[in-house]
């Protein structure tokens, strides 16, 4: 069969959903998005999008936590193969990070639709709520509430900055929807996504069949020391939490890049002391720490050594210190048989392709405890630098992911 | 002559004035104070004294920068004796930062208006605009422009975090006087002020004659790298500006302990990372650097050292380094033949003393410039900590110090 999705109407698509949250950053000149989850910018990209797959003649249905799904029929009214991402961003993003799997899935739906394509099993695509979880603390929202993983009273009351919970929002941008969260399982899970990684782009090969995701540990760590003078109070007499914090953030720098925990990565991105005053030592800091591994039982160990280190700095600095889990994933071993169909249809496409792992979470780990699943990664220019405004991967490059998506659904919908 | 202060009218004084943009942390259940310069809880404090100067019989004039003074007259109509401080705070202030100075010296006149005295010269009595510097990043920002130090009119465009200017502020709050700020010099000026530092009460003494000011630099630090995914991007393609900032305050913590630089004092005080995200390597960080010496020679050598270090830290990682000087006194003597009036007072008031540096910056160090200047310190109980809710001297330490304040004002005015 001689299928190919449209490259152009895909990359208008993903230049469409772009300008929604859009903003021009002063400093570089560069454009980015801010479609922070359950903001308005977010309501107004899924308003967009829910309205291209209505175009498209899916059967949409927005759930309790807000993921939205669309539905085309099959010859047969069997479990669907699925296909999605999300649309949510961080709030210093480029316009491929989860978008290039939602519309990248409707671009085969359109691609079906040209050309008359009836598959043996519904398709479903879909776009999951706060995959980010930049704003509620906790990653995946929606896609775990939808495989079980994560109850929903729990995400609708995870609360952002503000005080505002899930629940609340939901409500405000008009996505509290009333169909059952829980996912009846489907046949299988694809998503096609950038690799947000310099791995691909450096090996020169087309397309990533991604194996796994690696473990994920997420904490918000809070040093409480003694704000004080910071011109009369003798350096000997501190309790300094800003210090303390700074010897984390060295310290899990060091454990990442010295070789005793293999291939850790290790990642303070949030450092927030009180007051926060030139003048005064920092009594109070609220940090975050970011641990990726993938292997558990090495994710295990650095787990356990940062807590031994936080321990020492009570002891060195005189300080309190308290930490919170907010987001724990184990690593994710993707379906062999899936990845097996990826790799024989990127073989028959002629496109070089490379087995890999995950280093970012993804909604579909949440899919691949309910249904085989896999997905496909896209390289990136720029060291596939991602979360950033210059992540930015070709048209080719999207295009080559998006034809082996279509052929892929084809396939599983047969099966 | 037996006169002397009334130590619970004094203590009632700072009390009342207390209450003004009080607060209770919740998570020690202590009171505290937060009076930023320039915003209403300020504008409310500034009208209660102002009322007190009224009612003392003070001839009261507010200045172009917000500067309040109430004149007393004298039999003759010399240059006054002046005495003074400021009661704007940090936003994690006590009672007593610079209040018990203006306060202090209210309870002078009161004093003498309760005994008839009249003295030779005119008594004045000031509180000087936005000492603390922590909103708009300038600190003894009203006495700066009074003694001709900062011009005004670069003083009215200093911005807070919101791009709201001091002169739009000194409108809205109704403080932006019709006076001259250009100060005619007085014929000396005295502050009494706590210690904010452990020295006092540690050794046992009643008070401190204050023999000048340390060098004080204040520096804004732009830390400029990539922001990254925390999840994807390889330790070695990192330009993590948080991990930067972390070395710049473990290396100012060094300095500071390390004894190269004698009794240099160092502080991070503020870290602000951009986009400040848990599974986002930061791109950006504003840092602050606070450095203290009671040597200029010493003081020149350290912020040289750290301009080094900023540098080697752009190669080391990959990163642009950017620095504003938003302070920078440098060591101020203080006039000794009014340090010897102050110590002879305390002698013949049978009160323990010694001499000592000021840590923090005080307004006195500006007057300084124009008139023979000294002042009382008067000690802290809990390490003398300040710029803390725990902050504290006792009634009877704020007495001994304000007794000395009106007996040196008294003999001041004499000569």
């Amino acid at each position: 069969m001689a299928l190919a999705i449209n490259e152009s109407r895909l990359w208008t698509s993903l230049e469409t959903l772009g300008q929604v949250g859009a903003y021009r950053d002063e400093r570089t000149g560069l454009w980015g998005v801010n479609r922070l989850a359950l903001t308005d910018a977010d309501a107004a990209g899924r308003r967009l999008v829910m309205g291209w797959f209505a175009d498209a003649g899916l059967a949409v249905r927005v759930d309790k936590i807000g993921n939205v799904y669309g539905r085309r029929k099959g010859r047969r009214d069997d479990a669907p193969v699925m296909a999605g991402s999300h649309i949510d961003s961080v709030p210093t993003a480029g316009r491929f990070d989860g978008c290039l799997g939602v519309l990248g899935a409707l671009e085969v739906v359109r691609t079906l639709n040209d050309a008359g394509v009836q598959t043996s099993r519904p398709l479903e695509i879909a776009f999951f709520t706060d995959e980010e979880g930049c704003r509620f603390g906790t990653d995946m929202l929606g896609s775990a509430v939808a495989v079980g993983r994560l109850p929903l009273e729990r995400a609708w009351a995870l609360k952002d900055t503000h005080g505002l919970t899930v629940a609340q929002e939901l409500q405000r941008i008009g996505f509290a929807g009333s169909h059952d969260v829980r996912l009846a399982p489907p046949h299988a899970y694809l998503e096609c996504h950038i690799e947000q990684g310099p791995i691909l782009r450096a090996a020169g090969v087309d397309l990533g069949v991604v194996t796994g995701v690696q473990a994920i540990s997420w904490q918000e760590v809070t040093l409480s020391g003694k704000s004080a003078h910071a011109g009369t109070t003798p350096m000997h007499l501190r309790k300094d939490a800003g210090l303390a914090a700074a010897r984390l953030n060295l310290r899990l720098h060091e454990m990442a890049v010295g070789g005793a925990y293999g291939e850790l990565r290790a990642t303070m991105g949030a450092i927030d002391p009180v007051p926060g005053m030139v003048n005064i030592v920092p009594g109070r800091v609220r940090c975050t720490v970011d641990l990726r591994h993938p292997d558990d039982a090495a994710m295990a160990r650095a787990e356990s050594d940062v807590q031994a280190f936080l321990k020492a700095l009570e002891a060195e600095h005189g300080i309190s210190v308290s930490t919170r889990q907010t987001a724990k994933t184990p690593r994710i071993h993707f379906a062999p048989a899936v990845q097996a169909v990826l790799a024989r249809q990127m073989k028959d496409a002629g496109l070089s392709h490379q087995s890999i792992v995950s280093g970012a979470g993804h909604d579909a780990q949440e899919l691949s405890s309910v249904c085989p699943t896999a997905m496909i990664f896209v390289p990136g220019e720029y060291d596939g630098i991602s979360h950033n405004l210059r992540e930015y991967s070709t048209p080719e490059q999207c295009r080559n992911g998006v034809n082996i998506l279509l052929k892929a659904l084809l396939e599983l919908a047969e099966t």
